[in-house]
């Protein structure tokens, strides 16, 4: 930075191209992240794990699989799609602790259902979007995004671990493959199979509301700006969508939000 | 019951023709009814409302409505639907109670939303069912039913409600009336107008997942009977459903399932 | 209006802000209107009832809500819709007029239909338009419009002249109310109910002709100007449309329509 | 007819078996036949070609079709469908009369129409329905019918009236082709192009209806039989119909109904 | 041409307006046209039914529709489509000769088929594009091609053919006709009839699966230009292309295909 | 068998529940069976690759595949379908040779194809079927069949021999996982991606006219016993097929076809 007729310049001595992932780059410094940093978001992850998963085969796979160096590393970067919810580094980790947040909710509500399969369903079940969407600067689809889905994609990095695993039976291990295989809840979306379980139907249910209330949520961040009610026509959810005024001396407060417009709650 | 050639029969001196309502009468004698009997599931939807609901205007709104008498009446008679789900004296309440207890976990994870006026939305989002249907012996739509659906029905009952609330914020009203014209979700399944408030999301959500959780249960209870970890096909789901294997040890005890066949939690 | 270097020049000393319905504030001077005065197309929908309409109920029913000031005053302003038909003053009167009158001919085709009960649904098919839409000079949705939708306002605005009414039979005012919420005819166009009654049936199809030939006229209007046979592409019809030469000696005489741009035929 | 043990007997000497159209032969008396008989059904037809045809070769071109011999026999025994509407002897030429008188009175409401090729247009628009079913004791599809269908079919029997007639322009023969070839509406309903034309959208309009009430009109007759309100499901709407009471002191007189179930007004 | 100021200049000093179809006019010299020329495509063509029909009448009809003269003179210059495939030149001929050479490959595979039958229908499927398409340089829908569409102009023109040949068994004349009808496959593209016999099916896949990919053909043109994998996103497949690189060593050369950009294989 | 009172008596002395998989046992000999035996069947694919294949990796990997034991055992076993087309022994590997077929016969007309990579897909497209169905006696879906589908399988089983392959290109394996799980052809009909290279379109349109074929050619053989030229209604198709008349004097000769009903050609 020098000054030139009394304007500040920048002047460029050396310029070098790095890799991403190169040591010591944060991406985070260049681009659009979560507000809250993708580790504290794996950590949370992580302590969900330890509240509610007891069985120790299921507990050991998401271990290993968490702490696979390739899975850690590009779960950490992931977007949680390419534009239109979670489209920020840290976005998949997001998507992936509110799915996972709004199942257990739902497990007290429906205590029958297999709380700790659900879970682990729950974190996996878009573990492919670490591999479909480039992520990075030009957060496009891959060649193997585009060619095979992330439903499928997730399923082959899941595969070796489900493979080594001895003790977990292989009826939990068809459940959690059929929990992922089956997300998207409707041939339409690009499910090959429907949900046949509660928890498919639950996971399918959590998955598709949390996308949606994100992108109302990133709409309503656009219309605090301009003070609008309506939002402009949103093409994924073929609708305006409406903020109505809330219910007053509402218990929760708003405080939060203004401050850092961080969507996500710290504990929920 | 008298002898006659040593077996038992059955004498019949007098027969006489009962309304369903009449004094004395508990139709639950005569038919299927929810586990947890309907005064109960009443209290417990109170005791949500005492629970969630700090705003005067909202807190006696809902209890002007249910302490109706024929409101009242008719939602502890009423079943959820016809045939699908639900379909027991009881049934709406019980149907009623689950989608705000979801609605209300969700408000948890979701901290944002309304959750007073979501509450509200969850409570009466089927009330217009008390009429749709006929309840009783014979639970068959009504000429009201077929030819306006539940949706304005039940619009049409809290209107007069709704009138008479001067403290109520004319915008709560509007939200409150769009939560339950929306709640179908989409128009194919017969909603005029689809949601545009998150709320309105998540209210149709929780409706959508309780119908099809309620009708898994349902299928569940005849897989038990015959041992089937396959349900026959079902219409309504358009697919068989599967009874997966639980996760062992898990922390959750099917014990008070076995004895009593109630699937709704006692306290969620 | 002065001259200024021999051009004419509007010089403004004052502006003043009026509201749309300001007193000796005719909108029809600053927006399109029907050709038809609107006052003019009301008489002609209350000739229609006097004619048509012997049952003393349905035409005190009719003559109360069309003299309801508010009811009255939105109905002669509102167009028929945002963009695609009748988007102009007048337009939702000039949509009832000739809905009424095609509901009305079909009557004589198949004489066994409710001929009274259908007029009064023809009349007040829409009547819910003249709140969903703002009209004025910004013709956009009001948020009760986008939150409801026009069938639900309507329902709003008649019940309590439904209620009212002590010698109309129930029967009629369900069926009136079935007529109004079904007459889009399927769920996907928005109606919760599909029509059950011929009556439904016949009300629907004249809405829905009414509202495509006056796309197509309009259409018509530019093409005589370019002298095109074939209109552009036409997003709501999903098609191009055409004028096809007409049967010469044709009885009907077009000398009306160049003058005046005049759709509406002055006595159908 | 003899008497053996004071039983009635029908003894049967001779059996013959007769083509349907063999002279003497009048397949009425063996099937379901309309109400007015199909001569007199044509003749009213004819009348609709006198009143409103004036221009020459279309009148010319009328007479040539209806008066070929071929076409005249088949079209007074065709039914107007297999199974769903106007399946009995003379139901083509019901159907084709309500089309046309349906038709001509929307012309009363939209004066612009080309109210001649509207007429030829839905006289013919099924002509190829006189082939497409056999017809007789077992009203089938013929070969012909299922591999071309009725709109083909009667395209092919007009295709040479219409080479013949000089006078008549290529411009109006071409819209009564489109007014065939697009009567179904949609792709959907076998239509290879949809109406381009508001005297094609008109015709599909009335089709499309007529076809519907005249399949009411029938639920409506069984349920006389057994004095329900509601009809049984039905397939082919989709949905059970219902008869509202109608407005008392109706002007409309039912007596003619009673007498003999005849649906088609005398004089429309 | 001449010089002016060193710079080459045209000059015109006469200039007359042709007709598309004059003589010593070949359209092929000012629009893009098929890389083989269309004399020799049709040639192609005469080459697979003197190869293939054995069967005399099939052999003297083919015969008579070809050397029609309208017919193979419009067949000779007709594209393939408006826009999305074949849009040159000589473009129906070329989508003629794949058909029929890939329904003749089939028949290999499934030697049951009528092999003739479906050659002739190959062969004739799309003539009425020839008179949909005004061709030459605005090649635009003509209004017979969007008031009838091309399945019905092709049947128009094939008729007097068909009805000429004494020969021909009726059944045959059907089963071609019927082929032409259905070959869009769905009521949803524009088949008023679903193909009922294995070679309608057969021709049916045949046309879309060409249609395919002569669109991925010049999508991969335009691709070589630029070096990318993916196309853009196109809109008539509703997704983006890939170009896989191919097995190494393969023994089909590409040599020819650089060097002419022409796609169809001189002899296949 | 013995003798009893002159009438032959089968005496059960022993039985033994075998396994169907026991040495010795072949199922054929109790369950229809393609008319060519499996074994053949499999030699003819075989054939195929020989004749097709030439990269070295490509045609170690099927060889690989194929020489598994457990794989080859299910697919000489395997049904095609459930129900709807090759229910039998042996028509897994008879759909998976004609597709087989008709890609390579494709490939004549299209030379630019990847000959062998579709070639791989082809054969390997269904292969997931051979544990989707239960095969034998009771062909029933499996667990794993119903809750991951066959696509999903297909991929787990070949997932290990294509890391098992040094040789063969990333690219290629990704090209073959994309021929598989898009050969479906749309979500609608389970496949998670649609195809996008023209290898993976005409894989899809081969398997879809395979299937359809098949089911037709079964319709056949029953019309062929009652001398219908129309089949029932088939649910699969939604329609009706026709045996329409062959064109007279056909080269194909018919001959075989009532030998032995076998439809498939032997040499193609």
């Amino acid at each position: 930075m020098e000054s030139y007729r009394d304007k500040k310049q920048l002047k460029v001595d050396h310029m070098e191209l790095l890799e991403a992932t190169a040591p010591g780059i944060d991406l985070a410094d260049f681009m659009p992240t979560s507000c809250i940093p993708p580790e504290e978001l794996m950590e949370m992850v992580e302590d969900l794990i330890a509240k509610h998963i007891k069985y120790k085969p299921w507990k050991t796979f998401c271990k290993k699989v968490l702490n696979d160096e390739e899975i850690r590393t590009r779960m950490l970067m992931a977007p949680g799609a390419k534009t239109v919810h979670h489209a920020y580094v840290g976005g998949l980790l997001e998507h992936t602790l509110q799915v996972a947040r709004a199942s257990m909710a739902l497990c007290d509500v429906y205590p029958n259902l297999d709380r700790q399969t659900l879970l682990v369903g729950a974190i996996f079940h878009d573990l492919g979007k670490a591999w479909e969407l480039s992520g990075g600067l030009t957060n496009d689809y891959t060649d193997e995004g585009r060619l095979l889905g992330h439903i499928q994609i997730g399923q082959d990095k899941l595969e070796p671990f489900l493979k080594r695993s001895k003790t977990l039976e292989d009826s939990l291990k068809l459940h959690l493959k059929h929990l992922i295989t089956s997300h998207h809840g409707e041939h339409d979306f690009g499910s090959p199979v429907r949900p046949k379980t509660p928890e498919a139907f639950v996971l399918h249910f959590a998955d598709n509301m949390d996308a949606k209330l994100n992108i109302i949520d990133q709409a309503y961040v656009d219309m605090d700006k301009t003070g609008q009610e309506w939002s402009p026509y949103m093409r994924f959810l073929e609708r305006n969508v409406y903020r109505a005024p809330g219910t007053p001396d509402n218990s929760k407060k708003n405080d939060d939000k203004p401050e850092n417009q961080c969507l996500l709650p710290l504990k929920a």
